[in-house]
């Protein structure tokens, strides 16, 4: 059995919506079929969610919004007409949008979970609808009858664990199901989204709910590269990596799923299958628990940019039992998470993202950490990159940090922080934000430069 | 004006003092001589301060001492007989060791401090009588006279600010002072003893109380060498060196100077200089504040064992705000200070020294991760070292770590960690400490392979 999910520009279109149909009746196994809201059409379109968005805040500021809401039915109604459905599904929709506008404007954020979230709902009634016209055993199911249950935080909901036990039941359907992605309910019965990357997510809880065989998803490339292609010149594509792999991959700029999208498959060891709605023949990139590494130790290659340090130096700083303690207990004072804390005898430095760090911010945490700490120098730096070098066979291969240092000698780039040792998959190097796009290149050039356009 | 520290193998005969007064009458800036006790004068003997323990811990078990009583004053009437001396000074000697004898037992750390002090302060005052006798205008000095106040810390004594106010009249003095090194006095007068190193510190305090022009540190090396002799044969001598390379290197197996001995002629601009007693000539080590790298921007390579790591993962960690400081107050709570954190994305390494994390201890901890951040691994693994390539110029000189990590490759060495970005000085790798030997050979090679003796 596998679940298989639909991103936005997998549905965003009558034609688009025929080659979805045409992926689920291909394999019986493809029986819960997660759907995103319709995305953009080309470049100059505008998302189905982003239009919700536009008509919920409309309706917020007190404004006269029926051109707003025409503007969202008129996409589904462009979709129903290139699919040959009638106008019976279109009433449903715009009904269901009008009811929605009539909740309570007092609770904002909740108002707007269940506007964006109708993105989702309607696309898998819709879907749901045509794929009962192409004579394929198909039914919408709602999360709340299906027992998604999350925490009632808006736009940061929490799978609970006892959804885990009705969505479970879903093994049993002899019929395909159309879920929509992206959002559930509270045990009070509050529509709630997730965060970004809902629909991964919602796909990924139902995989591990329903046991499944498979969990994959279907998104408008070929598979995951080894490098990001703005950079690279058609960059290798992977074809199985990690889930560790994946993940350091999507934290530093890998934008294929979203960090907490993969958490529910991981855990319960479902392998997930990255594929092309309009190349559905091309195999994509499996992303699993193992692999071989023996002979790519290194996978891929990220950079993400917008970091500052935080540099504190105390002569004796490292015989001061608590002083890292305190150090960060200040940064948590004021809700910042950190990424790194590379440390000497006497200094060390904390890494964080640069867009928590307001000046107002800035300036309270520089004369905490010197009146409370009594340090000899503090100062914070902003627009480092991180860069990112993945693979399994990082730790135990001899030799990959030497070669990535000696790419970056070669491309003349400082490095200002290395960091080793605590993942075993991934190096990483800090450096200028400016060198960022040079030294992925070199790197490139040095781990993937005699490569055919496949690794594994 | 100059302060001049004799450590204890300048000391430990007749012979070696006679080089002392010489070294001090060339020179007449040499005011104020700080003077250890009485060291091992080959590598069978026993120190005086050994002596003394041996002969307070007796006494302290309520045993018949005057065999090791003694044993130390026969190591003084050597010396006094060698120089010339008459008995006065040995029976002064003997009846100030018979008087501290009689102090309070139920005070056994101050006791012991009383006990190992008296091997400086007694070979200050024979050192006073000689140079007497040899017509040099000096005088013996007791650090409670010259108001050397400290915290009353036994074997741990903090110099507290105030004695600043009260050294810096020695300024005026027109004789030459001797001074014992390795005790203070409390304000209500108890003697407390420094921690290790304890002669460097106080020459370091009287340095920086009488503003020296100089501080130098006389011992028995002509200069602080690249690499440990031990395992690099003829290591290049260094020239001049900072202040921090001085630090990062004594930090990792660097025994020239305890790590706090530096901090007062630091903290006060004083320029350091490491000579040799037997070899006076020669021109020996300056630490001072900054030097000229751009020739050598790396000064020496030091390694050191004993390092455990604490391995801890979880999955999305590093989005979960206060994960670090509350896995660093675990330690705390146990009086764990650490060494280095580095971390990946999803998980984190705390380095620490093993020999602080006892069976129980790490038991303790792991527990105490495990449950309180409900982790997804955590474990332990031992026997690490930290190699450290320290210089001036490492921070803004591109493929210094590129040669490092070249320079293990080529040793077949797995590098565990790197570590640089926090220090300016400092590159620091964790590999296993069955490597550090060859590491250390393979990196002496790389920096330094072609190098004449010395390097500055």
């Amino acid at each position: 059995m596998k679940v298989a999910k639909f991103g936005g520009t997998s549905v965003a279109s009558a034609e688009q919506i025929k080659k979805v149909a045409a992926i689920v009746a291909e394999d019986k196994e493809r029986k819960i079929i997660v759907v995103s809201a319709p995305g953009k059409r080309n470049s100059e379109d505008t998302k189905v969610t982003d239009l919700l968005i536009n008509l919920g805040e409309t309706v917020l500021q007190g404004k006269e919004a029926e051109e707003e809401l025409q503007k969202v039915v008129k996409r589904y109604e462009d979709i129903a007409d290139g699919l040959g459905l009638g106008k019976d599904i279109i009433a449903t929709i715009e009904a269901d949008l009008r009811k929605r506008l009539e909740f309570d404007l007092n609770r904002p954020d909740t108002f707007m979970d269940l506007m964006k979230a109708s993105g989702e709902d309607n696309n898998a009634k819709l879907i749901a609808a045509y794929f009962q016209q192409i004579g394929l055993n198909a039914t919408y199911l709602n999360p709340q009858d299906a027992g998604l249950y999350v925490s009632d935080q808006p736009g940061n909901a929490q799978v609970l664990p006892e959804a885990y036990e009705h969505l479970v039941k879903l093994r049993q359907t002899d019929q395909i199901i159309v879920f929509p992605g992206f959002f559930g309910y509270s045990k009070e019965g509050t529509l709630v989204t997730f965060s970004r990357g809902g629909s991964d997510i919602t796909g990924s809880i139902l995989a591990a709910g329903i046991k499944a065989d498979l969990y994959e998803n279907f998104t408008d490339v070929d598979s995951v590269f080894a490098a990001n292609p703005k950079i690279i010149d058609n960059p290798v594509k992977i074809k199985k990596m990690t889930y560790r792999e994946m993940r350091e991959l999507s934290y530093a700029g890998f934008s294929v799923f979203h960090d907490e999208a993969l958490f529910p498959a991981f855990r319960n060891d479902i392998p997930v299958c990255v594929k092309n709605t309009n190349n559905p023949s091309s195999s994509g990139t499996m992303i699993i628990a193992e692999r071989e590494y023996f002979l790519n130790p290194v996978i891929g290659i990220a950079a993400d940019e917008g970091f500052a340090t935080i540099y504190v130096r105390k002569y004796l700083m490292n015989r001061e039992v608590g002083f890292g303690r305190k150090l960060l207990q200040i940064l948590e004072d004021e809700g910042l998470s950190y990424e790194h804390m590379p440390s000497g005898i006497d200094d060390t430095s904390v890494i964080l993202r640069q867009d928590q760090l307001t000046s107002a911010i800035e300036e309270r945490i520089v004369t905490r950490i010197s009146n409370e700490l009594a340090v000899d120098d503090v100062y914070v730096e902003r627009d480092f990159a991180m860069v990112m070098i993945v693979g399994e066979g990082m730790h135990n291969t001899i030799g990959i940090s030497s070669r990535a240092t000696a790419a970056l000698t070669r491309a003349n780039v400082n490095i200002e922080m290395i960091n080793q040792g605590s993942s075993e998959v991934s190096l990483i190097l800090g450096i200028h934000a400016s060198d960022a796009d040079r030294t992925v290149r070199e790197l490139y050039q040095e781990f993937f430069g005699g490569a055919d356009d496949t690794v594994q």
